[in-house]
């Protein structure tokens, strides 16, 4: 951590901070430049709250040296995690494709969905038991009754099966049926969430807040891992900002710069990530190219008919022809899908 | 709602859309027009889902003619909402002044603050005991430890309390001992959390969530009212935007805009709404003038050896020193302090 | 156009309104539900100012039917545009490919750049002779010679010049050299620049403002078009969010959306798109896979001693290996490169 | 400047660092750290551009320790800027109040808006004559009748002028017109026409770009003051986010930001911050709160019929009503109006 000390800062200040500094375990170099004085910190600086710093006498501003995450850090961890999923390793060659509609809404639209998802070449299946909504008065999910019909789709197809758990004293019957345990991008800070997922031997499909950086998002995946659960999965998902014309703007780049930061599998949904169906085309081709490890596509045999967001949702044809097209694509990056 | 229909809209696909909006209840008006054909739909159109429509066969888009909240809309219920505190009536003619430090710390540092901010002039007294923190490893609050010294200064002082509920399964234990449930910014769409909060009688400041519109914030304070529980406060907190100068960006245009649309209290947190204690001042004072029934401010015996947050807590004197410039502000607008 | 009254509009300030549109050419439609009456507009309702409509007493909001623009839209022209480039055809089969420095700085660099990206495979050539830079201290460009050094390495190696023109004294100047006038981002919204542009004769690239939406993107190709100028190719080159791991957020998402709405070409910038020049090349391979017309991609010999924005350039060898890379995705979608 | 060393970086990388910055005629100070080298640059920075030092083999990343703009800097010139405005000092202790419409329309709406704003107790008076505007079938402005009918308005009632130039070949004939010259949002980073503002002898209003930071505006100024005006008056107008309750986010915490520094005045127009008239009030109140130096206030005797803005624009006797309780809060904290 580098200290920049404000212009009025004392000598005695300046000893302050870098007795405190020394009593963490720590060493210091100090650099006298003409209108600042500037305290480096020597050692593993990561327990240091950067808050805690600046709000002391004489400090002016602060700059990490480190990032604050550490089990989800490259640095740290040099080797790419791979994430099992029924047999695959989500964050090796292969491409992976989670596909199913945004909720469960009956045994025939899950079964139907199951099955041509299947032999499009899905790897995957999602569905939605618990849904969290912006309105009360929404489709809240079918709960347990679309968990079983999810494990039945399972037994028919064997599709593993991705689904959201919304609170803590969810988790335990929600594990009992979901191969993968999504935290929907609502829940992305939601702490006592991510601390019960923490400690549970499945996988956890992370999505991004709408409107939280990359830092916070590995932060959050921080928890879980620091609880325990090595298996954790970042997907994109868009994020909010001015724009408009699309529910949310895909935020690509996030792709490379996890790349750079992370261990973990890096999926893309670009369903969530656009919000209309005419536009996941584009995003998934996108996301593949540009180096994702996965991709979860809302798929529905009747949108205008779908009790959630059948807006962003594809057809099971559309969605047929789209699994070439992101083949093509998978392979000419070099890998397989 | 009003539905616009793409120029290829077919005569079956406006007579599909006729069809099922009267299946609802709903009445509809025609208009065609040179280039498109729109559909009003005529009735409470609230329990429509404008998503589900614009999914439909040749629909191009929709406007919703009312708000989707209804509990929490002026319209409904043109009088305001008076929430008991303590013997006041916050969104009555008194601003409110809730102070006290981010986290408790201390029996000594909550009792002292706590005895300062009461001589101040606060209304009530806020302390954290469950933190959500967006690292794993800072410190995560005290707990019940916390609460029984909130508990102890509210017995010395007379202030009551105000203190953050972050999980469904807190709720039962904080609600014995706080006066105010608060709901942070990172819950405000923990619908879970929402829900069993309706179900109390003890009211609920609902923070803002930093990346959430008008709109949301007051769907989730319908979750809140539709359980049941008519003692619901806003709480701006500021919002996420590119400017990185400050924490946040204080959208003191809320304010007014929630007057427009609400008859809920709207507060306003001038410390989170800036994360710099140099511009609480500003910030607090412009809150008064535009018209917020409360505030909430972070104030903190020592802010360079806070555990959290220390960087926007004031010290108790210059806590002190804003009070009567806020009482003068209060006052210019023709309320009291 | 859709006009919903509020709750307390009177029948005069219905009458006023209909009598107002009727008197623009235009008729109406009443439709009168149980808490607001609507009116639609019929017509061609492009001239009417929607801000004027929403002042008018008893208006709550209103709802365009027909985009605001008419020359860059999809709607008026239905046939792709594509603009002529030494030969070739942006917007046709082919993805072009644009690369060079940020700005020309000498004859050794332009030269040596312009033979690389030649051999490389680019389809033209950039370089700023005028530079918009936040500081008036740094690097302004080298002005007219830099046009002069682009012209000579057009001479040697028949790439046609992309470069930027920042003000209308200038564009006269610009318009001897360059083969393409690039308006960048800063100055999307320079009407006077625009209205200059469209009264030449050659093409022209609209880079997207970083703060602005895809409407407004196509009212500024639209003050283009409307000048006389038919020749404009739009360049995404990232947007402003709350992210800072990348200079911008490249908005992916854009190109299916404005190939949703208009018939011009749509070119991507992934070197502003990302600001680092690790994240350039899965921006670039997301962009040919989401359908972009072409790429501009900064390239430096030696970045670490350019003058401006080295640190999102390529370096030669680097460009060169992602040259194939590129080709091999733009076949997967089914064009050439 | 202090330049962290990635963690590959080679002694060789550090000694060439060191090199370069020491041939700028700068000293450095070298810290060896477990995970990274960091070198800490002493001396004047200003003129170093952290990008270039960002492209180096070896740098991962900067920090300035000096803000990079100079004659706008608190720190150099510590003592506020009053700016005259016939015979007042904008930045001294009286709130200038700046009022009329968004465009002079007719010699009848500004000579009885002139009237009117200067009775009410306006400080100067505003209007459009050249107006950029989004779309090109859009009213454009007067141009040269505007500024006689201003003059004439001036003539009238003695306020002066404040009216916006759009390029730099307007800003001779503006500057025999107006008293003061305001660049508008879109044009905040229009660097030939902020240079060319910089060499005339007369203040200049600059608004701040609706998604451009504090620090970007400060260097807008800078390109004014560093051309020979030190007349620079800062202007908020809202900045542009995610929200689209109101037309922008008034970013009320941007006036302490810069009042912490710049020594320049700063003033806010709650019309553009809010874009809704009903705001107005609210935002304005809460700007002098915050410690505005002005306001700046659309206001049109017939905001219905207004040919640009009237959404926003305050009547004329709504006005009226707003100026005591403005000079209220003025009084508030300790200023006049």
């Amino acid at each position: 951590m580098i200290i920049v000390m404000n212009k009025n800062a004392t000598p005695a200040n300046i000893e302050e901070i870098v007795g405190w500094v020394e009593a963490q375990g720590l060493k210091t170099h100090l650099s006298h430049g003409e209108e600042r004085t500037i305290i480096g910190v020597i050692g593993n600086e990561r327990p240091l709250d950067e808050g805690q710093v600046e709000r002391m006498e004489g400090v002016e501003r602060t700059l990490r040296v480190l990032e604050p995450y550490k089990l989800a850090s490259l640095d740290m961890h040099p080797d790419p995690t791979f994430v099992p999923l029924n047999g695959l390793q989500v964050g090796g060659q292969q491409v992976v494709l989670i596909a199913g509609p945004c909720s469960v809404e009956s045994r025939e639209q899950i079964l139907e969905t199951a099955h041509a998802v299947k032999e499009a070449g899905a790897t995957a299946m999602r569905g939605g038991a618990f849904k969290p909504r912006t309105s009360p008065y929404s489709f809240q999910g079918m709960g347990l009754a679309a968990l079983e019909l999810l494990a039945e789709a399972r037994a028919q197809t064997g599709l593993p099966i991705v689904t959201e758990v919304m609170a803590p004293d969810q988790v335990g019957l929600v594990a009992q049926y979901a191969d993968v345990l999504q935290i929907g991008a609502r829940n992305m800070q939601n702490y006592n969430l991510l601390r019960t997922l923490g400690g549970i031997n499945k996988p956890v499909l992370l999505k991004r807040g709408m409107m939280n950086t990359v830092e916070e998002w590995l932060m959050s995946a921080e928890y879980v891992l620091s609880c325990g659960n090595p298996h954790v999965m970042l997907c994109e998902r868009g994020i909010r900002t001015f724009e408009t014309v699309t529910r949310n703007t895909f935020d690509v780049n996030a792709i490379p710069a996890l790349k750079a930061r992370t261990h973990l599998p890096v999926l893309a949904d670009p369903s969530h990530a656009t919000g209309h169906w005419e536009y996941v085309a584009s995003a998934a081709l996108a996301a593949v190219a540009a180096g994702a490890d996965g991709l979860v596509i809302e798929v529905h045999p009747h949108p205008e008919a779908a009790l959630s967001d059948g807006i962003q949702s594809l057809k099971l044809d559309r969605f047929a022809e789209l699994v070439p097209r992101l083949r093509a694509v998978a392979e000419a990056v070099g890998r397989t899908l």
